[in-house]
């Protein structure tokens, strides 16, 4: 028996990928033989298991049901046959684009995935249009007239020169010891923004600003004060207006699971039982026992149920309140999974009043199907976050990039296209995608200092649903391993030019491509070393090839399978990249316009 | 049976003190009972024991010989007297100024000591009579024009304020991973002359200052190089004329026993086994085992017996010769316990070719009993340090305002009482006394914070035979554990005027009183917290008492017991302190001219 079932394919699921809450979807399966029953078996998370019978339909040939699904949420499904009183199941194939296979193994089925949201994340044109750049403020750029540092905290340590490699000085224990900075601030943003205007870059996302011990900032002091060392509301403001002025669009951190210990809010509280702070903290026993992240006792978690807390941030007077009226167009939220889907939606209520669109979550995962203690967080709902970090788009680039075969490209392609599948088309594009952060290893350090499979990085990421988000100093050519190597200064003077302008070149592709920006995706896998990624839209299709070996290959036609395309634009494609060259180590960006291309056929 | 000797009494011993070789040294014991044998034991160290029969002199009484000590060298001698066929020792009493007691126990014969050098070390009268300041380099002041760090190193650390506490950077195993700074440099030292001169200091001692590593710059890179963070030659250059041209010196600090790891001489020797530098050091495993100082890697220790490297520093175009000739005033020796013997001879002879005839070691003991692995230093000989670093005469000074018993007290008074017994006079006068240094904990927080007691620390020092040397910031109440917290910044403008005002009226009285200097020793005790330090020659008296209870004292003569002092003189200082009031937590510094004194009876 032959059972065929594909998710990306029209024919046999309509409409593709993650939907509306009350919208039909209708499932068809083929069967090359005679069977007693097929059932549509779909289970919406932490509810009962749901069996549909399909019934067979004599023009299409196929086994069809349509279900409207009700409530958005977390669905599951496969099918089930019978035939000869014996049951298969049709599941999900390992890294097969979406194709089903039989088993009639039923312990352990593969189901695949349907999300179902409330309603479609909006997108900011200047965002999700956008090219952004990440800036770990401390170690950008000094804009002090001689390069003084300003706003010094006590017992902390300068950096002697910028190209010193950061470290963590620590006590006995482990734990930080003093701070280490180097310097940088608002105004040396602020005079940069000339150089990021002309690498592309439109949007600046900050790590944290508001006053803290650290240099990284994640320990708040105080959310309503700009650190000093960074400089004052004024250099932000100049900041803001520096980027308006520029038709560039700013972007803060916001972390709201835990403050500093040193923090006027967690000092009250310490101080005084009777204090209104009191109630932020779990404490364990009073005052030296208390919750905090991670167990790291710099850092008391808060209590995001407490009311007064919750109006501290969300409130119409509150921290979010005061920056986005300064102009602050969006906000990442710091460990997105530790704040309650409550707090997240009165972030996202008290942004939406501020006139403010953009809410992106720290997640590590595939945010469709998350679960933070056994429970399924809803990210996708619509009401909540509006994007998240798009770590495994940086996985799966770094993949594709390394994978000793081509089953290993094949895995990372999947990835991407289980994304594609699992999210919301208006959230896949909000998200933020990156082949690097603060929180990661260096790319050019990750891929061996080669900066040819950088660029190649860089391509991807630009080819790729979602924002590209370039963590500073990547297009430099900066290295670095795991934190604190990752946060380096920028090597002004020093930059990689092949990088800064591979960057720059893909970021007018972006500009000058909306199917880069908003087209749907598919892939060519022509050999080892060499794929393909496909944007295409109704007008446009544009086809990001790299190739990683270190031979030059004039591309044929015949041996390129593709996937998740639609037989016309596989054709079109392959059109496009036959007989091409592609250089060693290089990539080619091709277009074509989809009129034109008709005509030529 | 009573038998009487005391060594600062020249009835039984003449000449007082150390000798100089090819003395006739007098003793003379008196015995109140019929003996059989008086016999002087008198034995060089290393050599054999001697022993001098005693005649009875019928004019004096008193049982007496003498003898010409031919060499220089150690010499410890006793007494033994024979009566009714049983041996009876006469010994150094304990703590009892010279006293000799009886004892039967022949097993530990507490024995005097008689010094013998070949010459008296010279005395430049701008250092014997002088007031030091020992300055730690990087802590003291910035004189760059905005403050900025220049010649700042790679990997290192900057303190942000100059109000921070001093901090090791260590990584795991204990190893300093970063060297820390403040940034102090030669200009500042130069800018704040004034300041030092209003202090009545005549001579600065600086921490090393070529080129090293680390903020103490005992690991030496370059022998030949000031520091670029400290600044240049011609800033080296400034200060000296500035100094000079205020009637002032410079020492400077000469580590020559070690090298830093990271040196050029070192660097060479580990990278070619025929460079000049492999025979400087002693290889255990080529490259990576050597021979360091206390094991400390980073700082391998130089072969001292190699002539390459004595010419290096000794040559005529040596290091000493270099800085010597740019007019520096003086030499302090690092770890001299560590250089041979043979070296310090090279170092003093290079030193007295280019008129410079200061050679202060760093010694932390007695240094005219100072063993190193079982050897005798001689280091009172008159031909190698002309003084040394009196760490004996801080604890005394300590442990005398921190007795808890005037039995404590007294042992206190012993030990400066040895010290002048010990050491020939011009060689005491020329130690480099300190009441704490770069090595020791900071003075006020020895004695808890209390600066009344910090004044009487300083009074006892420059009232004690030596050059008081002030650590930078304990005249400005600087406060500080031990090593890296007594490096602390210099608290420009937040000094206490209190302490610097005492420093300046000892300093004035230092300059104005000569007996300060060179005049004789004695001590008055007159009750727990209350005594006084006699300072004498033929013109003047000295005496300074301090009083460390909580009580104004009215201060009786009867109840006052004077030790090492001529019954005339111990008359005078009675006088001169009878009815005296001394404040609570003050000291007096009384003065009476001889002959005034004596017209005055």
């Amino acid at each position: 028996m032959k059972a065929t079932f594909n998710s990306w394919d029209g024919k046999y699921r309509q409409p593709f990928g993650a939907i509306q809450a009350g919208t039909s979807v209708k499932w068809s399966v083929a069967i090359d033989e005679e069977v007693q029953e097929v059932t549509l078996w779909l289970t919406k998370i932490n509810e009962d298991d749901m069996a549909y019978p399909m019934t067979y339909n004599s023009e299409t040939k196929m086994y069809e049901t349509s279900i409207r699904i009700g409530t958005s949420g977390l669905y599951y499904y496969y099918f089930n046959i019978k035939q000869n009183n014996q049951y298969y199941f049709l599941q999900r194939a390992r890294d097969q684009f979406g194709e089903a296979e039989l088993t009639q193994d039923s312990t352990d089925v593969r189901t695949f995935q349907l999300t179902c949201y409330d309603r479609q994340v909006p997108q900011e044109p200047w965002y999700t249009q956008g090219v952004v750049y990440q800036i770990f403020p401390d170690r950008f750029n000094n804009g002090n007239p001689h390069g003084e540092i300003t706003g010094r905290k006590k017992n902390s340590f300068l950096y002697a020169t910028p190209e010193d490699t950061p470290y963590y000085i620590k006590d006995e224990h482990g734990a930080i010891a003093r701070w280490d900075f180097f310097g940088g601030n608002l105004k040396g943003i602020t005079q940069k923004v000339p150089y990021l205007k002309k690498l592309g870059v439109t949007v600046i996302y900050l790590n944290p600003i508001f006053m803290s011990s650290s240099n990284h900032r994640y320990d708040t002091q105080d959310f309503m004060k700009i650190d000093p060392m960074l400089g004052t509301e004024q250099d932000l403001q100049e900041l803001i207006q520096t980027l308006h002025d520029n038709k560039m669009h700013l972007i803060l951190d916001g972390v709201f699971n835990h403050v500093g210990a040193d923090s006027k809010y967690f000092l009250k509280a310490t101080q005084d039982k009777n204090s209104d702070y009191f109630s932020w903290f779990n404490f364990i026993h009073y005052p030296d026992k208390y919750q905090s992240w991670w167990g790291v006792t710099t850092l008391p978690e808060v209590n995001k149920h407490n009311k007064q807390y919750v109006n501290y941030i969300t409130g119409p007077k509150g921290v979010l309140a005061k920056w986005t009226k300064m102009q602050v167009d969006g906000w990442r939220l710091d460990v997105a999974d530790e704040l309650p889907m409550e707090f997240l939606r009165a972030i996202r209520d008290r942004l939406q009043k501020e006139n403010c669109q953009l809410v992106i979550g720290e997640v590590w995962e595939d945010a469709s199907h998350k679960f933070v203690n056994s429970e399924f967080r809803p990210y996708m709902a619509g009401d909540n976050l509006t994007g998240v970090m798009n770590y495994p788009m940086r996985n799966l680039i770094i993949n594709l990039l390394q994978a000793k075969d081509e089953a290993g490209e094949i895995s990372a392609m999947n990835d991407l296209e289980k994304l594609v599948e699992n999210y919301p088309k208006a959230f896949l594009e909000n998200c933020l995608n990156n082949i690097g952060t603060h929180d990661t290893e260096r790319i050019k350090t990750v891929l061996g200092g080669d900066e040819e499979l950088v660029a190649m990085a860089f391509g991807l990421m630009f080819a790729a649903p979602g924002v590209p988000c370039i963590y500073y100093g990547d297009e430099a050519g900066l290295i670095g391993g795991k934190d604190p190597d990752n946060r380096r200064c920028f090597p002004w003077g020093k930059e990689s030019h092949f990088l800064e302008e591979t960057v720059s070149m893909l970021a007018s592709a972006r500009k000058a491509n909306p199917a880069l920006v908003s087209g749907k995706v598919g892939f060519v896998k022509i050999r080892l070393g060499i794929n393909a990624l496909v944007r295409y839209n109704d007008r446009e299709i544009v086809v990001y090839c790299y190739n990683r070996t270190n031979e030059d290959v004039d591309l044929d036609a015949s041996e390129m399978r593709t996937y998740c395309l639609p037989e016309m634009i596989a054709d079109l494609v392959r059109d496009l990249l036959d007989q091409e060259v592609i250089a060693k180590k290089d990539f080619l960006l091709k277009k074509a316009d989809m009129m034109e291309k008709e005509e030529r056929k």
